[in-house]
């Protein structure tokens, strides 16, 4: 029987595989340190369409199309998608999803959403609902500053604790039997504000919730930093990262040794100008998919704690000055026996 | 075990009980047919709030509480709460549920929601993942004007085809063992497009999800609308009504003797001005814990097919010419032993 651990987390009798996973970004994002690694890289972010919602919508569909594409199986093998994005009514994933007529549990979770889709998939499948499930993310640069910030268009300045809204869509196919991960394990999140109010600093925003989720998956596990080979949070940056391992520091537990960010890892950012780091659904979802699956496949990590990140505003919430609570994820992936 | 049934449905093999649940709603929908039913009338739509967005968020909070209440729980006491709502970034419900800390799963389903939470929560009971989940969604009349149409003050001429976001938040405590009915079977929906680009015409929009699902719930359990007291869509009102009959009879099936919508129970249409019907998460949230439930927990309904619609579109993909495609969640719940 699968366990409930402690208060928030889950053990998988029986862990859910990652059958397979695809990443698909755009330009800048391949220009980045992982460029070679992403499975399709757009040159332009338009990615064939007319605006920038339907280019999110057709990044998701070719994500999803490559990850069933490496599992070879069809639409109609897989019984549930788990899926969202950041856009206002989660358009991109509807419009992206429609035409695979796969059974939809649509998602919210800003940019911990990749998290959630991963926990929900994982017990999804581990409870014999499913054989097959298709957990999916995305963000795009330009949909997401037109929803949460500034037109591109009026080339507002950022400041240094901004981070970059990463193009990208990360698609995973769960399933039991065989695959080259596991899920073997979950920590979901409660939404914790720590009163931060500014949008151009999301990991601050979000530190205080992914700091909870790791203390709370150590305790609930019986574990330590040491047990896992990397903890990674998924868009923090720079600024969230050192407030994260400050506030872990004062429950009693180093991380600095072997905690990293998808956001630190997706650009560089001296050379791209991404001040922070990389943020967005995406950003957690390619990086998982295109950097760290792989190291799990060949052993080279044994055991991850991935912990997409997400900050709960809107336009709206931030216009009427409410505080941008965050949110956060946990996924215990380990390499497959 | 709990057993796959055709290509998009669950049967539960120790069905989860529907332990408590709460309605709360505005002025509007106090002083409908249902007036007298509901847990909480609030006279003024503010619930104490400045914006409508924290009136949302307001609502939810005392649907919660007054939910855990009846069923003498803690919000420590429920492992997981499965909630959304219709507003971008689904503020309503990360600003309503904050203080209860309680891990969250963020949903989007547009007006399926409820739906959705239910199918997700009775998955996560069943699979012994948690002991006891509360299901949650809101909508309010003013705050989903602002977001999907025109300002509330702008005083737009509304067709005849449009339907009256419900103001409420309906709460559900999901748990093993005993409760006032019991959620045997789910059927999850596909988004469906069949090209309707009215915003003021969401009945037409939905219709055809509401029906593929009805058709699909029939063929994955062998049934027939015989099996079914009542067959509830979420809120199609009138309009959509007529062409889910329509669409639902050319596969065979006459649901007219035994189908009604949320949409049509919960407003006089004459009397209260609402032309088609009430819509909105809230719409069949609160409709269900109201009016639905205690006909179950008094016997004289058996077995219901509660089908709560969604729209999926958003004022983006709306202003740049994109279809509103539907979808649906089934949910059967049938009276407790």
């Amino acid at each position: 029987m699968t366990q409930q651990m402690g208060s928030q987390s889950l053990q998988f009798a029986e862990a859910p595989f990652i059958l397979s996973s695809a990443s698909v970004v755009g330009k800048k994002e391949g220009e980045g340190p992982l460029g070679e690694s992403f499975d399709m890289v757009c040159d332009s972010d338009k990615f064939g369409e007319d605006s920038w919602e339907a280019s999110e919508s057709s990044m998701q569909k070719e994500a999803a199309a490559l990850a069933m594409g490496k599992a070879s199986v069809k639409p109609q093998d897989i019984r549930y998608v788990f899926a969202g994005d950041l856009l206002g009514q989660t358009i991109a994933t509807s419009f992206g999803l429609m035409d695979y007529e796969i059974p939809l549990f649509g998602l919210y979770g800003a940019c911990s959403t990749c998290g959630e889709a991963l926990s929900l998939g994982a017990m999804c499948v581990a409870a014999g609902y499913a054989d097959r499930v298709l957990a999916l993310t995305s963000s795009h640069f330009a949909s997401a500053e037109k929803q949460f910030r500034f037109p591109v268009e009026y080339a507002n300045q950022r400041p240094l604790s901004a981070t970059w809204t990463v193009t990208g869509s990360g698609a995973f196919v769960l399933a039991k039997g065989q695959g080259q991960a596991k899920i073997t394990g979950i920590t979901t999140g409660v939404i914790t504000d720590y009163g931060v109010r500014d949008s151009m600093n999301m990991g601050a925003a979000m530190a205080p919730a992914a700091a909870k989720l790791i203390v709370q998956n150590f305790e609930d596990f019986g574990r330590g930093p040491q047990d896992y080979d990397l903890i990674i949070t998924g868009d923090l940056g720079y600024v969230g990262q050192e407030i994260l391992w400050k506030l872990v520091g004062d429950e009693g537990y180093d991380i600095s040794k072997n905690h990293t960010d998808c956001g630190i890892e997706i650009f560089d950012a001296q050379r791209q100008g991404t001040q922070s780091g990389g943020s967005g659904c995406g950003c957690s979802a390619v990086t998982l998919s295109a950097y760290f699956l792989p190291k799990l496949a060949s052993g080279n990590l044994k055991r991850i704690l991935f912990v997409p990140t997400g900050a709960m505003l809107s336009q709206v919430s931030f216009n009427e000055g409410q505080n941008v609570p965050g949110t956060a994820h946990g996924v215990v992936i380990e390499a497959a026996d």
